[in-house]
């Protein structure tokens, strides 16, 4: 049915999805939503850099609620790195623009492995947890909170690599060499995501993402032997709270990924959604899945693209809508703005 | 069974994995095989550039051939690079070492598209002719001889973009905003391609390999619609030559990729080879599929990873080993030698 969208809040759609209910339209967020396409994210991004926005608590918060205005979209996504958690564990870092994360003493042995500490996030990520409940304050139920971290096995390629990288070639050679003390790094990164996750529950995000970034970039086989073990116990130790597990990359993956758990699976654009579902099997949720590429060219590719998603998903209960990866930073607003209305009005029930 | 491989030439094991026939032991080689793990090949680059030693017949021969000589490899592939015929279509470039391709005047409008020449191979690459002509007759039958180009969608994210990208936004959303200037650039690459790579095939090559290298970034129904036409194209035009079709990342692409043509589909790490046979079917070969990544690990992770990609092809005809994509520069060029020999004797019928 094409209509209006009922009066119904954003939180309330959200949680319906997430509950595997109908909603009177489908969610919808983006990530990086909270980023360089916002002029007001650019302008506070011209006085501090990104690892002090994202560490002062009244700044992350209206990072936070940003596009909430912007776009109109149905849940506000913390403002944070998934390298956050690592600089209390005893990891040097920074955020490079146009580059991404670098770490300044990379993982190379058992012995680096080792030295890592665990954490207590109530304390050593303090900044996250103020963060959250001024947001969820502001918001007062009408949108949403998500909360996040990078899985196990992307933050150790970033620990490893020491900087972003095509192929993680460092990492994987790492993980082949030595299996045990690749074990040990993942353990010990999990028992930190799984207490960094657990703070942002009490915090009061209503929802937290596992973001397996570059997952994709593995053989299923290598998947279910180093990575997959690790993805099923953080999952398992969130249970109660509603979880998205995303990757990029996925095609040859996905069975496993949803055997891990994850009440929402996240794909990208280089699987059709319809035949995602189907493998995940539709007692599932997904989450997905237009190529961000598509903004960059206009309404047109946009609403086009963003059509055959609704039209894949076919209103069952469970799709939330987003890109198939992040935002791209010459992404054009006001596009993002129409992109919002357009699957609340095509998808009303 | 286990032994000692008999005394067939590379040539006739390679041909006869092409031809869906029986060979003595499953063939092998390594896309960039002739590249930077070579000391010799390394000597040469502290003289020459890039372009310089593979539009110089004989330095190019020379590095062809050294991988058969250090490795013991059933096939040479031509040292050259997908760029190569972009030139003669009035393309600025140079190969930035660690970067890769840079493109000085990228395509950005139809008006780009419409000013590429097309290209007359004979003339204008008659280097990589002349090239092709003394390897075969230095082999003199003892390994078979691959010529290749770059598919019409990889040239085309390079010639947009200008440089290499993660994912090729801006190559994509031109794709997405100029649906008709995209098509006719990628009629115009196509047939050059058609045109390159008969010409290497009159010159003495057994078996053309098509590289889609980065086809694994778009959706499958984007695929279909803007790619594989002009892929089918090639393929059929090259119908009586053997072809070898590969792309990375094409987990949820490969039926389409099949449909589009090839004898043999080569496949990536990122899918399990018996898996991804069975999608292709076993009338058609499969190239494939050895993680790169474990030969920086070392002896052990690499002869794991190699039975591993043995036992799922089960000695049936048509299999061609091979890595998922292009040897790492910093891998120990001895391991690759130890990799070719356990290939051959463990696969030996």
């Amino acid at each position: 049915m094409i209509g209006t969208p009922s009066t119904a809040t954003g939180e309330a759609r959200f949680l319906a999805a997430l509950h595997h209910q109908q909603p009177d339209a489908t969610p919808v967020w983006f990530m990086r939503q909270a980023g360089r396409c916002l002029a007001g994210y650019r302008a506070l991004r011209e006085r501090y850099d990104i690892l002090t926005l994202a560490k002062t608590p009244e700044l992350c918060a209206q990072i936070t609620r940003m596009p909430v205005d912007a776009f109109g979209v149905d849940a506000a996504v913390l403002f944070a790195d998934i390298m956050l958690p690592l600089e209390p564990m005893g990891v040097s870092l920074e955020i490079q623009p146009e580059v991404g994360p670098i770490i300044h003493n990379p993982i190379r042995s058992r012995a680096d492995v080792d030295a890592l500490r665990t954490i207590d996030p109530a304390t050593d990520l303090a900044f996250v947890v103020d963060a959250i409940r001024m947001v969820r304050a502001e918001l007062d139920g009408r949108q949403a909170v998500i909360g996040f971290a990078g899985s196990p096995f992307t933050l150790a390629c970033y620990l490893v690599e020491g900087r972003p990288s095509r192929d993680y070639a460092i990492a994987k050679s790492f993980m082949f060499r030595e299996p045990r003390a690749w074990d040990a790094l993942l353990e010990k990164l999990s028992t930190v995501v799984i207490a960094y996750l657990r703070a942002q529950v009490d915090a009061g995000v209503h929802v937290v993402q596992l973001f397996d970034s570059w997952v994709g970039g593995l053989s299923p086989a290598d998947y279910a032997t180093h990575v997959q073990p690790h993805v099923a116990r953080i999952l398992a130790a969130l249970r109660g709270t509603p979880t998205i597990h995303f990757g990029t990359g996925t095609a040859s993956l996905l069975e496993a990924m949803a055997d891990a758990g994850g009440d929402v699976i996240g794909v990208d654009h280089r699987q059709l959604l319809d035949v995602a579902w189907d493998r995940i099997g539709h007692d599932r949720g997904i989450q997905g899945n237009l190529d961000a590429t598509r903004l960059l060219a206009g309404w047109e590719a946009t609403s086009a693209g963003a059509r055959d998603v609704l039209r894949r998903a076919a209103n069952r209960p469970g799709h939330i809508f987003n890109l198939g990866h992040g935002v791209l930073p010459d992404t054009d607003p006001d596009l993002l703005r129409r992109l919002v209305d357009l699957v609340h009005v095509e998808s009303a029930r």
